[in-house]
């Protein structure tokens, strides 16, 4: 297996992405084979620093970056040598079985939609995120990609959710809810409430019904299914909870499973090819993580399963 | 001036309710007399055991009672003798100048629409909650009544939120906010770009700008706009943190601020009169908080303000 990681993607980057390469090589040893993307004179001078041989991966030349806050369809189109368009290049071409990059997250779905592309079927693929609950994590999607959605398209996110953490959390038969104001039925909006219709009584996945903002944390369910924009925000605020919990110096060990640096990134889901996305504030451990996620999602065959489904 | 109060609404009615105005009558001496409305036996048999004279409060008699679990556009029309009933009757008669409640949010939405009325301009009343910040407290609105509103409604509500915040808490030229998923103009749903738009260069409120969910706690805004589906959400996992931060018993003065026990309630913005809602869960401190903003708001001129405004 080659997975192919993106080392000028983050906003630490591309120290922080080398040393977690560094980190992680002899953890995975002849499991996979790591491939650099990016400016190979950084990468040489850093090996040269750290006295790594070099030889130990291989090192794809690309020269241009694309920046954090750049916009990602311009950006995408007038950098054809950034390090994000150049793995995916070699993702679609099956010259790598897997890419991650902690890198502008609009670019590297925009490249994942002009390279690889959505799986014939899917309508809108999606980006998820963990957030964590007393004993395990719970999937929300869609994070932030699709910030307006149709019932069909949350119906999808379902099966992809549920493929997902079936496959590669092995989580059993995954509960997934609908992110929704209330617990009955008729409760929502336009949207959730004709959502709730076309998923009651279905076989395609393990509907649980409406879950609300507080059934987070509960061991209820295991993917909240939602609209990119309700995602983001619910997401960030999580993630404001945490700063406060940090700043007020409070030690706890359920809160410090907030600490989002340490998470290894998602899955682009419905995609042809597994494009793993991390958290652009990837430290060396996050990084380190992304990596050992991307030949998790590459090993468990996940794309291939999902591409089975909507055949 | 004379203040109706609810004392069948809420998950601990009526002794909740009858112990907060209890605890809160001294504190008003003459400036607003107490009316209060609901089962009289119920409170001539609480007066009797706690030993209070009972010619303090004027007593309403109302025999029925919504629960709180009760479909609110029904049953309001179903028990025209309910305490909420009873007392947006007062108050649409200008009985009474200001109405509170503790029960179900949507039944006292309902009987607000049919009784006392959307100010003319309104297109949709809404609710809001206040969230913590570090140094005080942002308004998030709507949190619920309008899970899907159109850019003008979103307009309003900043409008209406403006002159809350203004002349009920005193803050000068309040900060107001559009909940976003990202800071720059273009990011967004199609509800929120489109309401940017109409928003940037206003006059009618001082507007900041998007906001996004890891802004809350923070000292740059006092009020966000968003819709009532993204409001109920946010506010419900705030609380979810809350509960996760006792049940882990944390003391942190900032995170008491989340218990929202203590919190009053809040009035419905855009109808003709004061009407405030307090949450279901209200303990005697909460009652007593919601007794005293319904003095403040109904003091405040509020409802007048807003109606010059969209004259």
């Amino acid at each position: 297996m080659r997975i192919g990681i993106d080392i000028m993607g983050g906003d630490y980057a591309p120290t922080a992405v080398l040393d977690g390469i560094n980190l992680v090589y002899d953890m995975i040893g002849n499991s996979a084979e790591l491939v650099l993307v990016g400016d190979r004179d950084i990468a040489h001078t850093y090996f040269k620093k750290k006295q790594i041989n070099t030889n130990r991966f291989e090192l794809v030349h690309a020269p241009e970056v694309i920046g954090m806050g750049e916009h990602p369809t311009k950006t995408f189109s007038q950098k054809p040598n950034s390090s994000i368009a150049v793995g995916y290049r070699l993702l679609a071409e099956k010259k790598i079985d897997g890419f991650a990059s902690a890198g502008n997250t609009g670019a590297m779905f925009v490249a994942a939609m002009h390279t690889i592309k959505s799986i014939p079927g899917i309508i809108r693929p999606c980006l998820g995120a963990f957030i964590p609950k007393t004993n395990g994590h719970t999937l929300i999607l869609d994070v932030g990609l699709n910030p307006d959605c149709k019932p069909d398209v949350l119906y999808q996110y379902a099966i992809l959710g549920s493929y997902y953490t079936q496959y590669v959390y092995n989580v059993p038969n995954p509960r997934i809810g609908l992110l929704n104001l209330g617990a009955e039925e008729e409760k929502g909006n336009i949207l959730t409430r004709a959502t709730y219709q076309i998923m009651k009584g279905t076989t395609d996945f393990n509907f649980i019904g409406n879950v609300e903002g507080n059934d987070f944390f509960k061991d209820e369910v295991d993917v909240v299914v939602c609209d990119g924009f309700v995602g983001n925000v619910l997401l960030k605020q999580a993630e404001a909870f945490y700063t406060q919990i940090k700043k007020r110096k409070i030690q706890d060990e359920f809160f410090d499973l907030f600490n989002f640096e340490n998470y290894g990134g998602t899955p682009i889901l419905g995609v042809n090819a597994p494009a793993i996305i991390g958290h652009g504030i990837s430290n060396q451990i996050a990084i380190k993580n992304m990596i050992l996620h991307t030949i998790d999602v590459t090993n468990s065959k996940l794309t291939e399963k999902i591409k089975e489904v909507f055949q």
